[in-house]
């Protein structure tokens, strides 16, 4: 029996609605050496405002081409949203520490608390409130998990606009469940590749059986933008603006920590396109750019899709499609395809252009693990903390364990920090593959990748 | 757009975890004329701590049985459970007032932000920490909706019992999710009726293809939990140590709103067999009881299984198998067999004797309402709150909208005070089918009814 658990402090820190930030964080702007920029696919040259202005909306490219300005403040509108779910709590894992024996102190920052079920919420809300300012009627978007399709859908029935996903097929099928949450927000929802669009016709054509991936699902979602009147595409990672939004977990658990008197010594995310990861590190790695603390960043991938640590760093399409913009990211090639991994949010080819450079700066590090592992980890975090973590959230309780229990292993009290951003209530297909024994890991060989190399741009 | 929102205060009033309740609340101390007793079906005199030794914890049939102590001290190692995921915070619902253009101020107690996606788990520890320290080995328990199993299944991988859960049949097809979800706490589940117990091939036999009941589900559990040396039975509603427990409801609302200076008019709950209504209302209850305050209490009941409003008020057995105590209480007949309606926790005969005895004395409302108009209030609240309830959740919700509707209509300005005890992601089967325009209305009629009662005992 649990009887010796001491808490000496509240297990869960929320801010008030009046301590939630105003603005939101631009990390770039702390840069030195700045991302590359992104390349207009016909011309190769930087890509300009009016080379967006046909896929994205007017606000949303300026936030995504500039690199300099710091802060953006945060429109009234989308504050007033945000209290609907936000502040979000910064939870020391006691339960979690007792059950690892670690003289570690663990937090999570806890994104997961609202029916979208992620931090995809805080972006989404702040691209439909563009596309409505901007006056369009509608946008368009892919989804892998589903949490960032079902956080658009919210976002665009709260603004009274038309709202179309393109989900990777095999969260489709493994998330039925997902689909009808979109459908009674009244998001309209389809499998990826799916034979309503050009490029999902020939994504088809090449691999007859796909079963999709963000690369598809995002060339479908931009060919639908262009082809509809008033329709704008929005993206739920990788791009700066959406990075930009997510500051707000950053400047969140930021304060939470100065309130609580912590320092974190290492901070650890999960990384699909980076958005989650980047939104919570980014003040931190600006402290760190400017010289006024120190951290260990840990960016956490599954080793099915290991863009950071086994891709190249180049330039590559964002999409299957190659119809979108190229940037400079680390990749495995936009043509790789990655296996029905249950981390669907996971399955990115690329990565954030901001947290590429920073990994080639050597500001972030790098980890990729294997799904059984994961689900180990997600498991004891469920029946320790309460909570079912999404898979994709289950990458970063791995590592916060391992390092957890290497500090088991030194005596070191040190503060780990890290993001839980999203539960796993839409996932339990996986679990039941977990709890039968059934799942297996798919690690991809050198000369998978090597193949997928070979078809990237020469830039 | 909504640019016109005015937000005068919090959304979300968070109690800190200092300011948790330190005891239960016993509303039978306040009361005159007490609950009737329960009696034992075989000597039909007030059943004794000895007759219930059997079945139930020793610490769990003191509160049972103790009608006059008012405060029960929670023990310490519960309230550090607690801290995982109270206090739960009472939310303005700002945004759906606005829909509903009200002059009604509106709040809820939302209880849904844990795992076990309800109330249910202020109970499941309590019970699972007595059973521990009476040293027994595990517990037996049924299911409705699946909230309760959830909720007892963590509780038990907590304190490390065996957890068995009967899931009332249509339930456990309609949420193989959920089985899920139990089975990642290490709970075994089982469908009931089942062929795993004398009471449940009996109940099959007389009924085949029976899609089950509480009632029924309660009588295989209990005779489960005396198969087993070191089993108890444990219950998540109906009982009075289950509404003692969730007072905890009551209490920290009681709290929220003295901090924001707000004196609630209407304090509405669904009510299945009275767990959350019981325990949202009792101190509000005690203040009513003892002349300091007044309130109007609405019990809000599905039309397929409207127990308060169409029921009778007399002793009856609380499970179909008959080998329970008998209590008085509203009751449809322990052989009623209601529709397999949606809201699988709202699927009991009878209701909670201390709600049945309010009732009665008229302290309390009752209202019975339509499926397709509670998923219509569902829906509404999803998209305007941001949360998409459980269909239980959402018969509250019905009637908390009708009495705003109705405020519009006088001008005034009532508060009007909901529980909303749940999430609804694990019934998106339910919202499929009203997406999809098939789902179904049953109201049960006279004759069914009178049928049910003719096989009521005679007491």
């Amino acid at each position: 029996m649990r009887t010796s658990l001491k808490i000496d402090g509240p297990c869960k820190t929320y801010l008030t609605e009046a301590e939630l930030p105003k603005a939101w964080y631009n990390v770039r702007a702390d840069m030195k050496k700045k991302p590359a920029p992104l390349l207009n696919p016909k011309t190769l040259k930087p890509v300009t405002f009016e080379d967006l202005r046909p896929v994205f909306c007017d606000e949303l490219i300026k936030q995504e081409l500039d690199e300099n300005t710091a802060y953006f403040p945060i429109p009234e509108d989308i504050l007033t949203f945000y209290k609907m779910y936000r502040p979000s709590p910064l939870v020391r894992a006691y339960f979690l520490e007792q059950a690892l024996e670690t003289p570690a102190h663990i937090y999570y920052k806890f994104e997961g608390n609202n029916t979208s079920g992620s931090h995809k919420l805080n972006s989404a809300i702040a691209q439909a409130y563009y596309a409505k300012q901007q006056g369009l009627k509608g946008v368009t978007t892919e989804t892998g998990a589903g949490q960032w399709g079902t956080a658009l859908s919210m976002a665009c029935a709260f603004f009274d606009l038309e709202c179309q996903v393109y989900m990777v097929k095999c969260s489709y099928e493994q998330k039925p469940f997902r689909r009808e949450v979109m459908r009674t927000y009244g998001g309209k929802v389809t499998p990826s590749p799916s034979m309503t669009t050009e490029v999902g016709r020939k994504i088809n054509a090449e691999f007859p059986g796909a079963t999709g991936s963000l690369g598809c699902a995002i060339s479908e979602a931009v060919e639908a933008a262009q082809a509809q009147e008033g329709f704008r595409y929005v993206l739920g990672s990788v791009l700066n603006q959406v990075l930009l939004h997510q500051t707000i977990i950053g400047l969140e658990t930021q304060t939470a920590l100065k309130k609580l008197g912590v320092k974190a010594d290492i901070i650890i995310g999960c990384a699909g396109g980076g958005s989650n990861l980047g939104g919570l590190i980014s003040p931190f790695v600006g402290e760190k750019l400017r010289g006024e603390a120190d951290y260990r960043f840990i960016a956490v991938e599954p080793a099915s899709c290991p863009s950071l640590t086994r891709g190249r760093y180049a330039y590559d399409f964002c999409d299957t499609g190659c119809i979108c913009p190229m940037a400079k990211m680390y990749t495995l090639g936009s043509k790789f395809m990655p296996s029905a991994s249950h981390a669907g949010g996971l399955r990115y080819h690329g990565m954030s252009t901001i947290l590429s450079e920073l990994y080639d700066q050597k500001v972030m590090e790098a980890r990729s693990v294997e799904q059984t592992k994961v689900f180990e980890a997600a498991e004891t975090f469920a029946r320790t903390e309460g909570i079912l973590p999404a898979p994709e959230s289950s990458h970063a309780i791995r590592v916060a364990m391992d390092e957890a229990l290497e500090c088991k292993k030194t005596g070191e009290a040190k503060n780990i920090v890290f993001g839980l951003t999203g539960t796993g209530y839409f996932d339990m297909m996986s679990y039941a593959r977990f709890n039968d024994g059934t799942m297996s890991d798919y690690i991809p060989t050198d000369e998978e990748l090597a193949a997928s190399f070979a078809k990237m741009p020469k830039v």
